[in-house]
């Protein structure tokens, strides 16, 4: 069984040694053989995998909906998804054009995938959430597979693992294994971090992202659209922000339509858009196109000339900030918005004669972090009157602002994050992972045995603690990476958190992921997709790209 | 002055923190200002930049051989470059469809670029060598610019300096100053080394490179095509080689008509080709095609069915590596190849009865570099025979190998080079420096300053020993490298290496090379190449692919 794999991919050994690099020989690279569970990547949660395989026809077979499905023709969601994966599975359909008058259907064919929405409401035409059911079940058997799901969201994950399933047989035949598989992801929050602050990042980067990300079962992008660099985003209410502070205000910006466009690309994938307005730091942007949002920073008793955070003395700050979510809460349909709210410079504010007068008045003495949870506390409760939930990066928690229940903590800062999570379950609130997962930082070899080995509930806490840990995000921060190397930068690399957040808690097996990953990294590779080598090897069909 | 260079790139300010980056924050991130000379690179020897600009009209401008010219129409290697600086500097002609008609000259228009070949040999239809002359001398002003140049060689990387005085003023108007560039390297050997056996490299990524290393002056391919992990030279005399030994033996190989075509490509752009074949170690996969070529292991009194390096004590090894090498000196026309003779381990040959045999006939002892010698020896001896010269690595020399005068000795291992490098040249070898460049290791952050700051001849030494060191080579190993991401990863940290072969000495102000380098990789994106960022930072065109 399963000799499928090696002809999918044959991987070099290991033999000899790494030329010119015996200062950081690693002896224990792994060795390249065939898992038993093929490519599967994420793996599922349970997998049956038989002996018997069937053929498929490009021309005859079908991926249909289920008669008893609650989703038909009119889910458009679906009948694209459809689409996408019979393309994956055979190439564009123009290449077998010969066969099109030619269909045949031998009896021994797998000749259908019936995609059956189980419940009354197949949410199609709705977005996905943290609460979404991703779950599936996938039942590959003579004449037909079938691919169940509460749904339509776990039938996407459903048909990116029977594409996973196919493979080619010596002669090139489309192929599949019987394979009975019931699967759902361990955490719901499985996100990408993007920054397109730093540097612009072309809607086309982002799309492609988008679809690889669905390859990996993430489910969440986390747009970090806007920063103290650049502030891309096209706001309806105050368009000077981006005329302003933009590195450009035409080609180097998101207008609505594009960004409309990435929510929609990205539902249909499963996957939620969460954009990030990070404040009251990280701002410097902000405050080209807004006069007096920022603190004048003070050299001696003059204004040096130069800006700070947010101005968080003004009530004009609170009446921009209000009119801003607003506009946001309805550009971006997804329940939660991410506040940012980390790294605030108290610096400029100690530098400001009008800051210092508040902070006397409020009876702050010398803690500016009660002026940092002051703005806060009424940013979120501007936005919560937007009827949005929020995330925010663990100094938020930290300095003992008050949060709703339903808020998530993100906690980035590395050192101390096993600590850090304990606090945040144990004082009640929700938390995603993203500190062992920086991939912007980067080192020689395969750093992404050191994301797979991560356990996010590692920590001290009970239960009900663990249970409060609702997934992870990996964050590619935008200094080194633009249009020329994203790519090829997160991919595999943030496939090893794609399956630590999706797979079951045992699934550690490195020499059983590195087989797997290798074989998924060639398919994202013959998707178009520049996912970067593991280590020496080959695909059969390279990258077409430079 | 050079306000120009403000229009073509803004970098973003390094203001406020670099976001969740605490742990790593680097105070000291060069700022972005416009460097006199502009977005040259490498920096020619001497410039001199007037405040006087002239526009260039695409329907008008030509670059035309000058009438002294010992190169003219028929140097099908200027009328390429001219064509290929043309499409640079004004994109493809299609663009102008519309001035064709409308060919109009202003007389304060720069009208042509000439270019004069002084030398009666020009050299066009001949191959770079390390002694080709590659100074020329530009001198831009109204109304015809003028290149001259001894050998091809000068004018091709003239050209390339032109294309860099070439901006759009603000109304996109393509314009250059008036100035005088007298140029020449300071190293005549400056390489860059490509991988293809860790992953097989496909042709167009290795002719985008090529493009590349000319766009950096770069002049010396050096093509590590075979090693343990793949051969995918596809040789005449042996095609089991890669029949047996490549990838895969039609999809993952190198045939005649594609090596033809790299070396025409180079030789097109002033590089030379110099192929690595590296025995008696790193030759695993020479052993697939070649049947009692590597040494049989043993484990105790058996063979252990594992094979070791070179076997170098049977008549049939020479006879193949005559053969072998013959047909590499009439494939590769430099007059240079490399062969290699790095990290040979003796645990094999220890563990083989007729090795052992052979040791004590030959009076070797237990000194197994003394077998390597021998070997070497023996396959100097050949090389010599086809006429050409050769490069090996450090070990060679290291082990006392007698080596012919014009033996360039290639310095890899790190920690103790510049020792290395006073022993080779007190030897009387030339020899080039790899040590400090070695790419593939990868780091966090601006790692191109490293390579950047690097003194080639700054070991103990003679100034005869000093001449000995004719450059140097950026090494790309491909153990994490292929068609996915090898462009970006390359490309600007090679730059930095380049202006280090290329510049005077003196040239060592990192916030100046910051500035330039930051406006030659927006060129290298505009022009198609996918190099990436060197901090937060955008090109006014970014790049277009994913």
């Amino acid at each position: 069984m399963l000799k499928f794999v090696s002809l999918l991919l044959a991987l070099s050994f290991c033999q000899g040694l790494q030329h010119n690099n015996i200062d950081d020989y690693v002896a224990a690279e792994p060795v390249f053989e065939a898992s038993k569970y093929g490519s599967l990547w994420p793996l599922p949660q349970k997998v049956q995998i038989s002996e018997v395989s069937f053929k498929l026809t490009s021309s005859s077979f079908r991926i249909v909906d289920a008669k008893a499905s609650s989703a038909g023709p009119s889910c458009s969601l679906l009948q694209s998804a459809y689409r996408r994966y019979y393309e994956y599975m055979f190439g564009s359909a123009k290449k077998q054009w010969w066969s099109k008058n030619n269909r045949r259907s031998d009896p021994s064919d797998l000749s259908e995938l019936q995609v059956w929405i189980t419940s009354p409401d197949s949410e199609c035409d709705g977005y996905p959430s943290v609460t979404s059911d991703e779950s599936y079940e996938l039942t590959v058997n003579q004449p037909v597979a079938v691919l169940k799901a509460p749904k339509v969201w776990g039938a996407l994950h459903g048909l990116e693992t029977f594409s996973q399933l196919v493979f080619e047989d010596e002669y090139g035949a489309k192929s599949v294994n019987a394979a009975i598989i019931n699967d759902f992801p361990r955490f719901q929050h499985r996100g990408i971090l993007l920054d397109s602050s730093r540097h612009f990042l072309p809607i086309k980067v982002i799309l492609a992202n988008l679809e690889t990300m669905a390859m990996n079962k993430f489910n969440v992008f986390h747009w970090h659209i806007v920063d103290d660099q650049s502030f891309p985003y096209l706001s309806r209410t105050f368009p000077q922000l981006s005329e302003q502070g933009a590195y450009h205000p035409y080609t180097h910006v998101y207008t609505p339509a594009d960004v409309k466009m990435v929510i929609e690309f990205a539902r249909l994938r499963g996957i939620r858009v969460i954009p990030e307005f990070d404040t009251p730091g990280h701002t410097q942007s902000w405050g080209k196109g807004q006069k007096d949002l920022l603190t004048p920073c003070y050299s001696g008793s003059k204004p040096s000339g130069s800006f700070g955070p947010v101005n968080p003395i003004l009530n004009t700050t609170y009446d921009f900030m209000a009119q801003f979510f607003t506009e946001i809460s309805t550009v971006f349909p997804d329940g939660y918005v991410h506040l940012g709210g980390d790294e605030v410079d108290f610096t400029c504010w100690k530098s400001n004669p009008d800051i210092q007068k508040f902070m006397e008045q409020q009876h702050f003495g010398d803690d500016y972090r009660k002026l940092e949870s002051f703005y806060i506390q009424k940013l979120l409760d501007i936005v919560t009157s937007t009827k949005k939930g929020y995330l925010i990066w663990q100094e938020v928690f930290d300095n003992g602002v008050k949060l709703k229940p339903d808020t998530v903590v993100h906690v980035w800062i590395g050192g101390g994050s096993d600590k850090e999570m304990s606090n945040v379950t144990a004082a009640g609130y929700t938390t995603i992972l993203s500190a062992p997962w920086y991939l912007d930082y980067i080192s020689y070899g395969q750093d992404w045995q050191k994301y797979y080995k991560v356990e996010p509930l590692n920590f001290e806490g009970t239960d009900e603690q663990k249970k409060l840990v609702i997934g992870g995000e990996a964050c590619l921060w935008g200094e080194y990476v633009d249009a020329t190397n994203l790519t090829p930068r997160l991919w595999p690399r943030a496939s090893a958190v794609a399956e630590r957040l999706w797979s079951a808690k045992d699934v550690t097996d490195i020499g059983d992921a590195f087989n797997r990953l290798s074989l998924h990294r060639c398919r994202m590779v013959e998707r178009g997709i520049p996912a970067e080598p593991l280590f020496s090897s080959y695909c059969p069909r390279e990258y077409k790209g430079v």
